[in-house]
């Protein structure tokens, strides 16, 4: 399997792109706006898995020429880029490949982090409304601590949530997911649950504040 | 301690009940709008405990009965009777008094459950404008799966997001929900974080209707 990170320079397509190089086979493309960018991200990922004997290839490409070659596109942008990134390699998508949003859109005041959904709804929604009709939108990876995803020391027993419409598109995702080490794949429920599993990251990110001894955090559902 | 669960006699107030007479030696008082239903849950409640070995006394009453005799006072009521329920036993409350609010809204469709905040930003900060200003005001308990809680054969590692702009309300609050065995309390910030808290209870309810063998959940944050 092709698995496309666009923003994957960016710090939860780190993440993303070093696991599953890391514990699986499938290839990775590391997609940016700026094709240098992406290539030299690419180069440094290599270089971090060569130092722990993973031998494998990790290429970077400009946005749209990295969701041409894949299977799989997560769109690992920060909120505000969502709808621009999705448009820009639209014409590169079709039926076969699946999208997925990690994306989350907080605000911060001085007490916190805060939930700020567009009027669509949730961030997937925004997605969901630029992306052509008969591509298949997952949402997942919104929860995870990026900085301990992307270093491959730090061990977690850590759930995502999953959802979307199209329940193959959701199971290979859940698969993918459940392919990096420590990770559980949970299902959310169709993309109208979506506020409530991206409201779950500012939470994350008030109680990594809040708490002495709490930096980095995920959660697990029991 | 004395602890008044007004609403004591549905889910969560019947679950923090039977814990804090089962794992502390807090008095609990069973608050309801109809005295005699408070009373009759009472002694269900001690009938419970009886059977387990531990000898306790809870009371019921009408619920500003309660309040005017607690120390701290658990709104365990639907959300949407929770301003009626402040005004109801404001002049019960003193600055010596804590205020607890477990209060979740949430609308459901055919997709799932969902975070239904009221225009006041949160249904804490409805509580927060209904109360007298001298009494503290402390938010816990909102993601606890009721059911298990008040299965005293149910053990759970879970954590309670305690919220509150008092710090001394929110070590206490905090500290009671630790003498729960399983539970632990972990901090969310101040009141202007409770829609963030709010929102993981209509998440929770996603994820157990969406997954076999997953019910009755909690989170634990790591």
């Amino acid at each position: 399997m092709r698995i496309a990170l666009l923003g994957g320079t960016g710090d939860i397509g780190e993440g993303l792109a070093l696991r599953w190089a890391y514990h699986t086979n499938h290839e990775v493309l590391v997609g940016s706006r700026d094709p240098d960018r992406a290539r030299a991200k690419a180069e440094e990922y290599e270089t971090e898995l060569d130092s722990r004997g993973v031998e494998c290839t990790v290429k970077g490409f400009e946005n749209a020429m990295a969701a041409d070659r894949a299977d799989v596109v997560v769109l690992a942008v920060p909120a505000y880029h969502l709808v621009d990134t999705v448009e820009h390699v639209a014409d590169r998508l079709d039926d076969e490949t699946v999208l997925v949003t990690p994306a989350v859109g907080m605000r911060r005041d001085d007490h916190g982090f805060h939930y700020n959904p567009p009027s669509a709804g949730s961030v997937a929604a925004l997605a969901a409304n630029a992306k052509p009709d008969d591509v298949p939108l997952v949402g997942a990876f919104h929860n995870l601590a990026a900085g301990r995803l992307a270093d491959l020391d730090s061990e977690f027993e850590w759930d995502t949530l999953v959802f979307g419409d199209d329940d193959d598109a959701t199971d290979l995702v859940s698969t993918l997911a459940e392919e990096i080490e420590g990770l559980r794949a949970v299902d959310a429920g169709g993309l109208a649950n979506a506020a409530e599993v991206e409201s779950l990251t500012p939470l994350l990110i008030n109680v990594a504040a809040n708490n002495e001894g709490m930096h980095a955090l995920g959660v697990r559902f029991h």
